[in-house]
């Protein structure tokens, strides 16, 4: 994706052959950096602390830290290590340890003095693999517009409205996104579309990252507070839902970022189609009831009691600051995920087509 | 309540007998400040401000700003500007209409220098009776928690869990509140409770306003975002939902804080009841249809753009200040209400007892 004439990818291998450079999604929208990762420590440090967030993001960037690991040391055990210290950041995307596993089982049947060569050779596959997987469920989404364009009897002029949670577009994967790649095919190939971005409260991924890379590429965009979805579709302003996914079961279950489970039961009760964008590294077939069996990350109370953004009348330019919310005798609880139950789900959009919720067409992916 | 020792109400007349002291909500719960208003501006600014909010304070405060607009100049011609002006500043509560139209009709028959008396006595009584009315509801609200807390099979340390959305706390009346007199009158006779408290943005009305009261009373209380409901309830976390509402239907369909409507889903879906506090003076018996009838107001997009908090490590205490949360180049759209049906609400605590939503029971209120 292109920002200031520039053409980015989250994550790549740099110039030195070794180290991995970043953007840093804590900054956005308001300041645009980079970060290097040089070793297993950098790279546990940037998925805890979300400098790269989204679950495919998450993978490849598990795949990069534990090639960093085992170039500094390539033996059995620092790499059973990297790759449990690795696995414990963020526990409920399951493309993690599914990156860390294809990785793992790349080297360790090679010698020692190769495995640094063959990790860096899985990671860089795992991360054109994620380009490839995302321009197709841009492309079998995109046929979704085409049908809801076709259905609409409206004036020319009205957009297709797609409401999005949270960030699954080019920042959470390595480029082009999940949910989101369905809208820029749409807008490039001239379609008119316009998204409704949930803020998506407590990290604001929405409004700080969608509604940022939306922007770049050119698409018109509107944030909301995660509170006015409902609303919106009961007033038939929402054609379509498209959200990402951190962990799908094979029932079709999915565990997305908190919030979701709320924007699918009002598109049921309005009859809005509710869709998935569904990479294969993304499903978890050992798993069938989402919300007895997915674990779900409890983040900091911090998240929840305080903000973080642009001082407003700063006094130097893209000043930074975090503001206390609530009062100081008030706790507060911050789970980052929750499950969306396959029966709320109209579709799943997938490398391979548009699949229905039940594990009989979620075989396909295998 | 109880504010640091001392006893406050939100609104009331001063000393001079003729000004109407308020607590200026905009700055809780960093700041706890106290305003004067002198005339019908004064108090047109303070409602569309929200210095005042909730729909029965609303609703008061519009009966004191005609009283100050009557003392003033006590014309038929300047009452029927005053009652107009007052009227256009929020336009869901159904509160402020029918306050500003009993003050009103208490006075024009009267000759003009007896006009300032009455409108007094009127706006005095409609406070007095909205205390009153609070109270009631927090009677009867109180014997569905003995209700739950009867039913729940589960150890006696286990408090019964209720989320709030939004503020309809003794803040959004002269006292008590609404949707939290039924949780202050269990605390105070002893029963274990504790709120989940929706944040509810984009004001925050839950995170600066319920949590600060709560606290100020004594209740243990959790805030989340928005988001977080859904997913608590999925988990059996919350054994009841208590709302307010700014107008409700003849029907039961209940128009209150965005957002809303996305609780009562998540609250049907898990079968957890979900209840709305109704003074009489919300219920609009004109309305039928929720959805189609009730008009819905628009704020502005800076209250979603930026948010308002404590500075962290700010250089002085108490330091407020404002910040930008969504890229320069987007934009945001801020309707302030939804409409939650009949259909998805369990019952109506109102001040002669528990109602079902329909109109045959919502007619005993009239």
């Amino acid at each position: 994706m292109i920002i200031n004439g520039k053409d980015w990818k989250t994550i790549w291998l740099r110039e030195d052959g070794r180290s991995v450079g970043i953007i840093d999604q804590t900054k956005l929208p308001h300041d645009f950096t980079t970060c290097v990762l040089q070793n297993l420590e950098d790279t546990a440090k940037a998925i805890r602390n979300m400098l790269v967030r989204g679950a495919p993001l998450i993978g490849v960037s598990g795949a990069y830290g534990l090639m960093l690991a085992i170039q500094e040391d390539p033996s059995d055990a620092a790499i059973k290590y990297a790759k449990n210290y690795l696995s414990s950041t963020r526990p409920t995307a399951v493309n993690l340890a599914w990156a860390l596993e294809r990785v793992s089982q790349k080297v360790l049947n090679l010698p020692e003095r190769n495995r640094g060569d063959a990790a860096r050779a899985e990671a860089a596959l795992i991360a054109d693999e994620d380009i490839s997987i995302c321009k197709a469920i841009g492309e079998h989404g995109l046929r979704i517009f085409e049908e809801i364009s076709a259905s609409k009897i409206r004036g020319v002029e009205e957009p297709i409205n797609v409401l999005t949670h949270c960030n699954a577009g080019w920042l959470a994967t390595v480029d082009w996104g999940t949910a989101l790649a369905p809208i820029y095919k749409a807008n490039r190939a001239g379609m008119k579309i316009h998204v409704w971005v949930d803020e998506t409260r407590p990290r604001n991924q929405g409004a700080s990252l969608t509604a940022f890379e939306l922007s770049c590429e050119g698409v018109p965009n509107t944030v909301i507070v995660d509170n006015a979805g409902g609303y919106l579709m009961q007033m038939g302003k929402v054609d379509a839902v498209i959200v990402g996914t951190d962990r799908t079961t094979r029932s079709g279950d999915v565990c997305n970022k908190i919030g979701t489970y709320l924007k699918a039961l009002a598109a049921k009760d309005n009859s809005v189609p509710f869709y998935v964008a569904l990479p294969k590294s993304t499903l978890d077939w050992a798993l069938s009831d989402g919300i007895a069996e997915i674990p779900i990350e409890v983040r900091s109370e911090k998240e929840v009691s305080t903000i973080q953004g642009e001082l407003v009348n700063g006094s130097k330019a893209n000043q930074i600051v975090n503001i206390n919310l609530i009062p100081e005798s008030s706790k507060s609880f911050n789970p980052a995920f929750d499950v969306t139950q396959a029966r709320l789900i109209t579709g799943f959009i997938t490398e391979i087509g548009i699949l229905e919720p039940s594990e009989e067409s979620l075989r396909r992916l295998l």
